[in-house]
């Protein structure tokens, strides 16, 4: 593979979503500023693993924005992204169509989006499939394997989503044989658009060699949890890159998926 | 003993002051976040030890809202709390009203307050007494006794007092014969209700074996190190529960206390 970079250099743009690429990001959303100065929270006020198929219940969690460490170990990381005039169906499009190309996945975090292809070269959609990317988180750089999951391997009930979106994921390494941890992203309409309800849990526990068994894992943990993110900055990165790509995802859609 | 959690429990509402818990916290003071922002102090802008009595002057000293390590070990945290609306004699009554029931701890704090009780069983008020709890500071979950002390144990001139109120303790673990600091909320009136000024001092001389001698607290010294809270996560805790209390306390001293 050719050398991976952050931003546009010359003649990435010459594309048809190259005017997309946008290196100014808004600041961070002031609920997430909050979160941040609030630090670590109660373990016991932030969504467990177990119960992760609540997220689909109505209403608003304990912890919508935070994170903390887990007293069984690793840590969870919690933030909502505000999406006026956005579609819980536009993310659905966005998770399939990025994918496939880094200057679509430089789109969404110019600041911190360096590689992106499939695992595979003929699938479609994002669901089964293994997005290979290279992202700093903060100032860690990580080359990753996010394998989107059906909702159900997270314990949510699709049934309850109608038209609202849950992305679920298994994140690990690109180069290891090696899973850090999980995620889901639930986008749900409001009434202004929707709004992305981002839950992360990484280390500790969520730490498993794939395809591996239990000696395995409690032999990977220790040294896997070395090259674990920050959680703020975990924080930090997902309420931008959902923020920023949100503010014209609308207009992407239109010019790429739309009638 | 019951295992303890976080939260109400149905049925745990069943009491006179159920309907006082609120799990919703207010967002942290600006002047709080302010401080956070700031980050550590130099230990000389910092209120000392030995100086603690001086807490009683009029006016502000130099750091009200603040934290910093010491250069003799150890840290200190400073955080100021508006209260409209509220006098000294509501945390005088607080202060020996609440430490009977966990109910009512989780009053207090509803992210982060576990369990209370105290260690003597037919006390009243609070001086003298010591208050054995489970709180989160932070994600780190502390057992812990707070020895609540008269206010010349900290070199307070309890005459100056007048109808303002000094709050003094020696916070130690419930698990082990080890203190690891002491602190002092100062509440005096002003024109609209009161102020509270706390001022904790953790770790390093301010850790001593219970009923010890010096080699003891050389000894513990760096084990005990490990335990404490980030002076971070003590600021916000301090922050946030004084603050959320403080809305409700005149209603909960007028239904439990007032004429």
């Amino acid at each position: 593979m050719a050398q991976t970079y952050l931003g546009y250099h010359p003649g990435d743009s010459d594309t048809p979503w190259g005017t997309y690429f946008n290196p100014e990001m808004a600041e961070l959303p002031r609920h997430a500023v909050i979160a941040l100065e609030h630090g670590p929270q109660a373990d016991q006020v932030l969504l467990g693993f177990d119960s992760a198929g609540t997220i689909l219940d109505e209403g608003y969690q304990q912890t919508e924005n935070g994170y903390g460490t887990l007293r069984g170990g690793g840590f969870q990381v919690s933030i909502r992204t505000d999406m006026p005039g956005v579609t819980p169906a536009m993310w659905d499009w966005w998770f399939g169509w990025h994918g496939s190309e880094s200057t679509r996945y430089k789109l969404w975090h110019p600041r911190a989006h360096a590689s992106a292809h499939w695992g595979d070269d003929n699938g479609s959609g994002y669901v089964g499939r293994t997005s290979i990317i290279e992202e700093y988180l903060g100032s860690a750089y990580a080359k990753a394997a996010i394998q989107f999951l059906e909702p159900s391997a997270l314990g949510l009930d699709a049934s309850r989503l109608g038209n609202d979106l849950a992305v679920c994921a298994r994140l690990g390494s690109s180069e290891l044989p090696v899973d850090i941890g999980w995620f889901v992203h639930h986008v749900r309409a409001t009434p202004d658009g929707a709004e992305m309800r981002s839950r992360f849990w990484m280390g500790g526990p969520y730490i498993g060699v794939r395809r591996g068994n239990r000696l395995a894992d409690s032999v990977i943990r220790p040294i896997a949890a070395r090259q674990l993110p920050d959680p703020r900055d975990l924080l930090v990165h997902c309420a931008q890159e959902m923020n920023h790509l949100a503010s014209f995802l609308p207009a992407l859609y239109a010019r790429f998926e739309g009638p």
